[in-house]
């Protein structure tokens, strides 16, 4: 299956120069769907994956499939304001502005290994600091899995020893 | 299994005299979490769902496994400015203020069964703005699933006719 025939690029989203990636006609398509799942949940098992974690929200909508077909645990990373228990946090800077990821600090634990999982691999700015909320929390990153990579903006770099898993490259 | 035991409730989130009920804690159990998707998965499967459709963004966290388990498309309502190709839209009401949802124009058609999953069901707001969209497509809602139900709030009563399904009473 070419998993791209399945992505609608649309020109000039969210601003002007911005080639966007849409997942949604791949979601749309069953068989697409559950084969990107399928895919990811099998790289992520051959890790020994212990649990899943995704980044809000598109990280929901693949990492949440592969913790349930891995029958393991789902941890989600939000922004602030959104977990209501006690949480570890993140800053780091985007292109404009910056950003900030929460975790709870019950979420995962020493011992645990982890897969991350999100739909997009770009400057690989948003993976790193979930990486780093992980370890501060004492758990292991085994992985790392993703729908799409853009190879120009070189995120895979900074994701290190990490193994990396994408389904469709740009 | 006891759904309510993997529930956490914290007082005054996100403001004072709220009664959170935060699903993270049932996310994390790796049964928990299978269990309850297989109970929504069952539901949706005994009124042919077609496709699932999931509110941004705990919608994602359950409607996604479920869409994967039945082997059928998934479909996003998200909030403005977050799809990128043609939208319907719906304005609604909430207790201060209010709030647009959106859909994209291709993300349902005539004879699409659709079952709506969301974590909660609190006043119905979202569940009937979602139903608007939904229909506005042509397609026909024939059920909703939720992990919570606040009884009080009598959510179940603005869905009128569809069948309504609720893993958690409070």
């Amino acid at each position: 299956m070419n998993f791209k025939d399945y992505i609608a690029t649309v020109e000039g989203f969210p601003k002007e120069g911005i080639s966007f990636k849409d997942i949604t006609p791949l979601l749309q398509d069953k068989d697409a769907f559950k084969n990107a799942c399928v895919e990811i949940a099998k790289f992520a098992k051959e890790l020994g994956a212990t649990v899943i974690v995704g980044p809000e929200s598109r990280g929901f909508i693949f990492g949440c499939p592969v913790a349930y077909e891995l029958n393991i645990g789902f941890v989600p990373i939000r922004k602030p304001g959104k977990l209501p228990r006690e949480t570890v946090q993140v800053a780091y800077e985007l292109e404009y502005g910056s950003n900030i990821l929460c975790m709870h600090k019950d979420a995962v634990k020493e011992g645990d290994k982890v897969v991350i999982i999100d739909d997009l691999l770009a400057t690989g700015g948003t993976i790193e600091a979930s990486i780093k909320l992980i370890e501060q929390l004492g758990a292991k990153v085994v992985g790392a899995a993703f729908i799409i990579e853009l190879d120009d903006l070189c995120g895979r770099e900074r994701l290190k020893n990490i193994p990396v898993k994408t389904l469709i490259n740009y």
